[in-house]
């Protein structure tokens, strides 16, 4: 049997120390991990972006993984840490909802609050969880400890409420949801409720009209620089710049409103 | 004999989930799989840059890894996907040319296009090629798959046509090739074509005469500061501020003229 | 037993192909080794902030891993390479002090100078010895190489000389030490020598009295946008904005700085 996966999400940056520490407690107590970085780059404190990359990243995986996400406002207060079973997936997060848009599809089976200092370090600071309680955690559930040894199940968590597209008499009313490094623009309005090209896609109050941006299933169908709108790989629907950043030239982020009008019929 | 070693190259940043979902389909299909990140910082569709990555890179590689690249901008077209054994290499990417500038010193043994779905993820997105094709292709060949099982061995792909330089009667003309993370800039002049101090180089229209600029072997031989001319890591001409970033002194980047004059003789 | 660690920390970049080639030249020597990322987004050059990156990190490490650090402005001159064995950590690092402020609480069992060019590259490029040198020694040290082999063993070293900080009568004078990827200002003043809220906490010549600041021990503890001081993770006095950014804010960095006064009696 392969040694055991753990992957590592954080909002720390590869500049800063805080990601090497994590990796050395956790390898002192299983040298035998094995880590996986998936990012530090999540934008500092943003749970919205945390909760869409885990929903885009981790139903790809497979059970044997252990996920790690430390993005964490609220480190040294009363806000708990869960390891959540959930599906095939196994996370250990922190209590603020990051993990949440994975359960909009599948229901946790067990969520158990982390509330045991046994498996922590024996001096925790109060703005370091990530290597104090985290990476030790992670690492003896590597080594098979049984998650219910944590703490007491819990059945409630903190939820994070994302905004919803809804489909209203002129359109649908959505927004970004997520600018991802190519400066794409994902919206929360989904894909395969947008089948042709709309009359109108307004984009943070400015109007597109059909004849200013192209349809298409990929990229590279319109020239270089061509507007295009096309259905994600996470199955929404996107606003693209062909080999150009979208999100530079409508200076557009996430939460910038989208309306489509004008849906084509059939 | 140690676990398969697959290696990551992509322009996908580190703060988008689309590595990480590539990893997860990776270890789902192969959970022994070594993964090895080379760079996922390729400036977006850069396809002279992932170019000059992997000539620089790859040559120093064991026979054992599997080098997956994903500079793609043609994703989801009549682009075809191949797997390359060059050398003691083995390459799967996107038939663009990005890897062609390693075929330059060595002929390819054999390219298989991967045109059978049979080793894809069942449902193949428009967009994202990396996860639905690249990465099930990646874990099924780190578990021994043999590559002419992916389809039709072909002659032909895609080159890539860089600028060379050329040697003409008042000098080397040629051109910055890469810039690196410290600014350095990094031409396709031949570094041995260049043994002593020229009278002159131009870079970008810009004039240095060699009271200007100092030879040296190495970076710390000149003050911090100094401009200099080196042969880099890479075998090729280059030019640097000691301890500075010469791409931000000059204005230069990729494709910058560069003009040496009044070689010194002997 | 696992399969042996080696960690990479350097200011190459991700998007130089240095880190890569590096990896192949280990995993060339030793296919088995696992390579573990700690940081290559060390500012170019900047040997201070290697050695609070070091000293912030490799403690958590155990026994197991090699260290190898390539920060390395002196790279081609006749600056030595090092292998350090200091308490459980060994390192094989440039000898221009970016290890030493390990050693200002630990003394080095062994300093080798690593001389011998038997576990080189044959051929050693004069501005790439991450890849000529440092790469092979790890992938040799890693398969059990006695360091003695490498060279000699030395009683001195490079230090790097770091700014301490001083009480005086009217209070603890010190500078900021590190900025973190959140923008902290985390200074060179021990974190227990300022144990309530001091009257004063001058930055950069910009004086915030107590009422302009909380001091608390976790971010949380104050509303977003507050400036707040706490003992930082490391155990120095830091200075942050919750949820924001102290260095933008204030317009500070490594070196600006910081007096305490008014310390609160007790």
């Amino acid at each position: 049997m392969p040694d055991p996966l753990i992957t590592l999400t954080t909002d720390f940056g590869e500049e800063s120390p805080y990601v090497a520490a994590m990796k050395g407690v956790i390898l002192t107590i299983n040298p035998a991990a094995r880590l996986v970085d998936l990012s530090h780059q999540v934008p500092p404190q943003n749970l919205r972006y945390a909760a869409f990359f885990l929903a885009a990243a981790l139903p790809y995986w497979p059970p044997e993984a252990l996920h790690v996400v430390v993005v964490d406002p609220g480190v040294g207060t009363e806000r708990a840490i869960l390891h959540v079973a959930i599906g095939h997936l196994r996370l250990l997060v922190p209590d603020n909802g990051c993990w949440t848009t994975l359960a909009e599809a599948t229901t946790p089976s067990q969520v158990i609050r982390a509330a045991n200092p046994r498996y922590w370090r024996p001096e925790v600071s109060a703005t370091f969880h990530g290597r104090d309680i985290f990476a030790p955690l992670a690492g003896h559930l590597s080594l098979g400890l049984d998650p219910s040894l944590l703490g007491p199940a819990v059945q409630e968590w903190v939820s994070l409420a994302l905004p919803t597209a809804r489909r209203e008499p002129d359109g649908w009313h959505g927004e970004v949801a997520f600018v991802d490094h190519f400066g794409n623009l994902i919206t929360n309005i989904p894909g395969d409720a947008i089948p042709g090209t709309p009359d109108e896609v307004e984009l943070g109050g400015r109007r597109l009209r059909a004849s200013e941006y192209q349809r298409v299933r990929s990229y590279a169908e319109a020239p270089p620089g061509t507007l295009v709108a096309l259905e994600s790989s996470t199955g929404r629907f996107e606003l693209a710049i062909v080999q150009g950043n979208a999100a530079h030239r409508f200076g557009a982020g996430e939460g910038t409103p989208v309306v489509i009008r004008g849906m084509p019929t059939g």
